[in-house]
């Protein structure tokens, strides 16, 4: 079956139903950024990959709404079916609710599946629709009785992070939980995030790419605290472990059932903005508005705030990460030299195979971005969507790339001339190192947003007219997903402070369609410096530990204290390494580490 | 009377009115900054003259909450009284209606003047205290009562400032505010900004210190556009220009009764941040909340965006500014060489002198700040409240002033040294100089922030651990008001992207209490640079033109760019100063601009 006759036996499903549109969320009902297969009936109803993009389907109508990240991609994607892309994050955006609100005849009805939205988008949707007697009927899984071959709940088995990895064991993490629900006057908290049930719990899975993360919900009150999970994902031992912890397990489907026999005087604590619809409003039926907080989750800040384990874990995973990233590097040029056919597909092979040489290494933390000459002007690139660009002796290549370790996760992205490069080639590298090295160093009071930062990394590049479409800087878990908050680095305003112990990106790059892109990220974990009159001064080390090629610079463009920040770094680069190497490896990264000037 | 016997009457009237607070405002009905004499009441009952603070007396209590700005002011101006100082803008402040709402018994009766608070203000009052079932009671000028010699309303005369100066006539400013109205389904708009009713109607006055404003409302529809204003104020001739160009008379206070006269089906634009609580409430109370659309005055904008014709005045006031700056500090150089005994008082009335020879210049636009060694570390240094320091010939003198013209209004702030400096003064010197510089050379996309700008000011500094406590910069009227927004520069988030034709200062500072505070600042014209693949990307042209002291910089901290900028800015001044000064003051001031290296 093709795109067009799913919309098509959608459209008649909606004519059944009365239903005037209906809302094909690219999420699941954890608000996971990465889907298991069961979930992604965004991608089943158009045909788009992407990590970010919602559909709505009216009778006129097929839109994906996505942001500046995947509008080639979805172009690519959609070319051939009657979806039409509906930007997002440019000025004068129009989102998919206000354009229902603007498209939707009087009275309308729109159907979602609330399962796989979060209460804060369907209060949004219920807002633009009111104003002409819209009404929304939540019906959950609607699209399972289309979609014949949906696929089952996935199975993989939990394992526990032990507390020489985690740094803090279940039992204090509950303890300081339950502080938090009795400081807010809450005997409650329903978990859905499922990067913040595996921190809590301290376990892990394989349910989603590249998240290693269940599926599941987590519930804690005053004495109990339950993980609700498909029975059999759990063994005896695991089980045994979480009792002694004081966590019980409970079927994944009865968290409804659960929630539904607490006593109406509890008071919970859950987050609209994160927490989906059909949950959250079952709590709302059930305890009241007074009987639910709807707050953003302790957790998430938390888990964002690494403890003194975690942070030396996260070394100790770029160090092997930067191993393999220099293995893989030296094995490139080495291939290249002796006119070996590689293909993008060749290369994010090798390099994940180099890294799973790691010890205790858990896989990719993502789909990995190899993408050669003009395919690298595209942020998000999928290399597996076509046939894949041969590596040719000439011009950029960009990687972008990162693995999971017991002890930490990372994220990488490294642009490398594989040959001779135009005027504009080099300084567009320049140029976005020069924002990356901004952020690397900067010094800032406490109180200071990433939105301010990112200025920092933005100046370099506005000062010669360029600039990127995306962030600057996202959160990472610790061996968790890769993208977490509550902490980011972009323009758009976020009053979260950045906190000593967050571990933070940092990856300004310069992208021209048809042509090539740049892209440099290191990972920063926020420090405390000193402390004077002015106030408490942060700043950031620099995880990441691969080196930065010094061949491709315009030196010209280059400021003294960038070069000198660049010289410390790649020297530092090979001091931690070159123990590491072989003499051949040694000889050549030793090469590539000497000074730009 | 002195305070504490205001305080006891206050307190007397309260129990008698059965209210626990009385909350008296630091503005007037117009939410003016600089204020009549009438509506002086904050410094009546406390003593405190600046800028910014709200007095809430209890019975048991009496408290000021002002910002950083004025800690050390408040500590000096409120001895000996019992007044407390509750900081505003530090980490976890208290504004005053939280203190309220945690200090006051349940139902507490707090009395306001709604004449001289916002309708936003009285709404978070209302907010804070509902939860302890607390009472707002608006009882307009009940300080009247109390304060028997209360200056009466100001009668200065009102003029026109011709469209030569303003370069937009009142007929057009009014077609335009009523297309704005039409396209907001509004019917009339009421303006209580003083600035803004002197914008539309194109007219000034002396009504308040500093402003050349006059006291008085503007109401206007799709036919009839109102001034409401004191009778006497506005001769026959401006009554017959205001006539012609569509605008009638009424006296101030009739505007309570026009607006009771109104047909009910009127719907308003009113902007419930700036109208004040007895006025917009009488709205509400009239027309009903869909008769009253609260929303930003478009006036705000259209007047902070200035025309050609503006922009041309504003470069024309900075050129006889600056004259009178480049004159009164070779005066000043002189004078102390010659061992003449100055204060800082005689060099504010000479400069202030020096400035009135300019063309048509209409006065000071704030209270000058020369300040001279420690007293510079009080970035709103008062020189009036004491006996004004004597300058010596060592150290920094700061001084901070700024005129009146028909053509533009200018703020300038430069610091000079007077003789041996210490290191630490040169460091301070110099790297509060490198965030001005910073700030003056950026490039931005359209749709920039003043947030994501004051990074730029602030990196300098912030690398080496020092900062400052106020903004960085604010919006200058034109011939209006020296603060002005909605733009400013700062790192509170706020929604307002800079747009070509705002006049903005750029004014970072280091403050060392007891020893010594710099501050450089300029005046920035926000101009579009140039449009290409990555968007619009718009700049800054420095509006000032007065030399920066190249003796006081230590040239190890400065960049390459830094000082390239410095030598071309230096040059500007000297080449535009030099065909109006004196041989010897020319000479002077060529020795003055010559490069740094």
């Amino acid at each position: 079956m093709n795109i067009s006759e799913r919309i098509k036996d959608l459209r008649h499903q909606m004519l059944q139903l009365g239903w005037d549109a209906a809302i094909i969320s690219g999420t699941d009902p954890h608000g996971s950024e990465y889907l298991p297969e069961r979930w992604q009936q965004r991608k089943w109803i158009s045909g788009f990959t992407g990590s970010y993009g919602t559909v709505v389907i009216t009778h006129a109508h097929a839109g994906l709404w996505t942001d500046t990240r995947y509008f080639i991609q979805a172009r690519e994607e959609l070319e051939g079916t009657e979806f039409e892309i509906h930007p997002l994050r440019v000025p004068h955006a129009v989102d998919y609710p206000q354009w229902l609100a603007e498209n939707l005849p009087a009275g309308s009805v729109t159907g979602i599946d609330g399962d796989c939205m979060t209460y804060s988008q369907v209060e949004k949707l219920f807002a633009s629709l009111q104003a002409n007697a819209g009404k929304v009927v939540n019906t959950p899984s609607f699209p399972d009785t289309l979609w014949v071959d949906r696929p089952a709940l996935p199975l993989s088995p939990v394992f526990i992070l032990e507390t020489q990895y985690s740094g803090r064991s279940t039992e204090e993490k509950l303890t300081w939980l339950r502080e938090q629900l009795s400081s807010q006057g809450c005997s409650h908290i329903l978990l859905g995030g499922l990067d913040q049930v595996a921190w809590l719990f301290n376990i892990r899975s394989r349910d989603i790419p590249y998240n290693p993360v269940a599926v599941s919900y987590a519930l804690v009150d005053s004495k109990n605290a339950t993980l609700f999970i498909t029975p059999g994902k759990v063994g005896d031992n695991v089980t045994r472990l979480l009792r002694e912890q004081g966590v019980g397990i409970a079927p994944y489907e009865a968290v409804t059932s659960v929630l539904e026999g607490l006593p109406l005087e509890s008071v919970f604590m859950a987050d609209g903005d994160t927490l989906n619809y059909s949950l959250f409003s079952l709590l709302l039926s059930r305890f009241g508005s007074t009987g639910v907080k709807d707050m953003p989750s302790p957790v998430v800040l938390a888990k964002a705030v690494k403890n003194p384990v975690e942070t030396e874990g996260f070394r100790k995973a770029f160090l092997y990460d930067g191993l393999a990233m220099e293995r893989f590097f030296f094995w490139l040029e080495k291939s290249l030299e002796q006119d070996v056919l590689l293909t993008e597909k060749d290369v994010a092979k090798k390099l994940s195979w180099m890294r799973s040489l790691s010890p205790d290494s858990m896989g990719d933390s993502f789909q990995y971005i190899p993408a050669y000459g003009a395919n690298a002007a595209l942020p998000h690139y999928n290399y597996l969507a076509g046939p894949g660009s041969r590596l040719e002796k000439k011009g950029l290549f960009l990687i972008d790339s990162g693995g999971h370790y017991l002890y930490g996760t990372t994220d990488i992205t490294r642009t490398v001339p594989l040959g001779p490069l135009t005027p504009l080639e080099r300084e567009d590298y320049t140029i976005a190192l020069k924002g990356m090295i901004a952020l690397s160093r900067a010094v800032f009071l406490k109180g200071t947003k990433g939105t301010h930062l990112d200025m920092l990394a933005k100046d370099p590049l506005w000062r010669h007219l360029r600039n990127y479409g995306h962030g600057t800087g996202h959160g990472i878990g610790h061996f968790l997903c890769v993208h977490e908050g509550p902490q980011d680095i972009r323009q758009t305003w976020k009053d979260q402070d950045l906190l000593p112990g967050m571990v933070t990106s940092n990856e300004p790059g310069i992208y021209r369609e048809g042509s090539h892109g740049v892209r440099h990220e290191n990972i920063l974990l926020c420090k405390e410096l000193e402390e004077n009159g002015f106030g408490s001064w942060l700043g950031f080390e620099t995880l990441t530990l691969c080196h930065i090629d010094t061949s491709a610079i315009l030196v010209s463009l280059m400021e003294r204290g960038e070069i000198e920040w660049l010289n410390r770094y790649n020297r530092r680069v090979y001091e931690k390494m070159a123990p590491f190497l072989t003499y051949e490896e040694s000889r050549w990264l030793q090469e590539k580490t000497a000074p730009l000037i």
